[in-house]
């Protein structure tokens, strides 16, 4: 993978992203002692960054793969992005999604057009019905988080982050399943300079971590976090990026997400879910180590239960 | 007043405020279908629209006015406004609050530096109080709504969406006190080309709305509505603005109020109060009418209690 191959898949999905604006708060950067620069993918098409991976996959497929759709198991943000670019790019989009699955989400995926497909609530249920679909429809399995174009897509937020402030000394980001991770940190190689990337990942589901300490894959034993957006493990494709390309992972508390989202919501005005203040979280946490630094974080996504809030 | 009033305003107030961004959805443009500008007064500093008035009448005051410092009576918006915008200039703001405001208004005054004077939960205990801190302290009285500075600067907002987007057909505001909405409606005297302000009240406090149908001050029997900022009766500086420049003021029903709040919040992620989804319900209530128009909303602040949600 080249510089060039992440500014193709910029050039390749900008019209059909938004640029999202970065943002900044004197009253934050008092607080950390930092100069923060909001990277707000809250506010990209369908309320998270996952709308970037999902549009450069589909956009590299064949004519023929076209016509016959796209298939994900994901019953967060990354179903509803693969139904949105589908149907933007008028093809089909088979999302299997878990039976027990929240209303809202399935509801969310069904006004992006996308067809749910209901399984056991299970792990290998959903791997063995996407499986099913991919021969059945002859559709294109589109993986969340391990795959080179979707990682690639995710790493176009950074990208852009970059052109605006190319001097940025750090980028913090939420550590999940691995892609907005290992694209921020292919995005700060190519574009940065000396940009070093940390993450942000709860206690409860640090397997990056401990990955990262050990060398190889490590599994989440629970996954009782609020952030519901990072409890995939990571990937055999994002992480040899992430060994290579970040400097450092930084766990937090449940509580010090809550609060970080709180101190965003109430203070800047704006929406992130829970996985979103993880980067936040993170640095607030060590910030005697950042004073003064010049720091952007990828505010990853918006997508929250108002009747279901921590606060 | 004149055109260049307003611009000298703007210049005046400029350095100490933000210029707040605009923001567009192609959601609510579809569910509307209207060509929306929302102008993110919740983005502002201390979180409303209020600083810009605030600011305004506090630099236009003498040495020895500011050496003796700014008092006014509010347990809202204003009072934070007037508190900050004081503090930046290193005045003295005495706040008189009614002995029962809720803590977290308190706080948030304490918190920008004003100087809290309580008194009895009274409108004339409020008025009284405020009389003793001038004859006291020597303080000069701001009005949160009803003075020609604090119109001209709460105008500023109006005055920077039409440089951004001089064609605006309508601009949308909400109608409290009535300070923004003759601003608004002043702003695009001057400077829109055919510009129609419309304004948005609820109908459980619709003073100006009867007031232009009887050509005088109304009063409001209740203040039960969910916006709070919008409790107050319009005066008689700017009701003669009102009456002059506004085209017409459209009511709309609590739940109207709720439904348009938590649609901005869900589908913009950016968190505006009460008060301010008013003019936006007001729009969707008639919105067969401004079918294909370039309609600008003032969107005018964010400071709500996370903890007393109304979904």
């Amino acid at each position: 993978m080249t510089a060039k191959d992440l500014k193709d898949c910029h050039k390749r999905i900008k019209s059909n992203i938004h640029r999202t604006p970065v943002m900044t708060s004197r009253l934050l950067n008092t607080m950390s002692g930092a100069d923060l620069f909001f990277k707000c993918e809250n506010f990209q098409r369908m309320g998270a960054f996952k709308m970037r991976g999902a549009m450069n996959a589909i956009l590299q497929l064949s004519d023929q793969q076209k016509s016959k759709g796209v298939v994900t198991h994901s019953s967060g943000n990354f179903a509803q992005a693969l139904s949105l670019a589908a149907q933007n790019l008028g093809i089909t989009a088979y999302i299997v999604m878990p039976s027990n699955a929240p209303k809202v989400k399935k509801e969310a995926v069904k006004g992006y057009g996308g067809h749910i497909i209901e399984c056991p609530p299970t792990q290998k249920d959903r791997e063995s019905t996407a499986i099913r679909v991919q021969l059945e429809k002859g559709a294109t399995y589109i993986h969340p988080s391990n795959q080179l174009e979707v990682i690639l897509g995710q790493g176009t937020a950074a990208l852009e982050l970059l052109e605006d402030y190319p001097d940025l000394e750090y980028i913090f980001a939420p550590v999940g399943g691995g892609g907005l991770i290992a694209g921020t940190a292919l995005a700060a190689y190519f574009y940065g300079k000396n940009c070093t990337i940390i993450g942000g990942e709860p206690f409860e589901v640090d397997d990056a971590y401990r990955a990262l300490k050990s060398g190889k894959l490590e599994m989440n034993e629970t996954t009782h976090t609020i952030a519901d957006g990072l409890r995939m493990p990571l990937g055999d494709v994002n992480f040899p990026i992430i060994k290579k390309y970040v400097s450092e992972i930084i766990r937090v508390e449940e509580k010090e997400i809550i609060d970080a989202m709180q101190l965003i919501w109430e203070r800047m005005k704006i929406i992130i879910e829970p996985s979103c203040a993880v980067p936040f979280a993170a640095l607030l946490r060590k910030k005697e180590r950042f004073k003064n630094k010049k720091i952007g974080i990828i505010l990853s996504g918006g997508n929250v239960d108002l009747s279901n809030l921590p606060f």
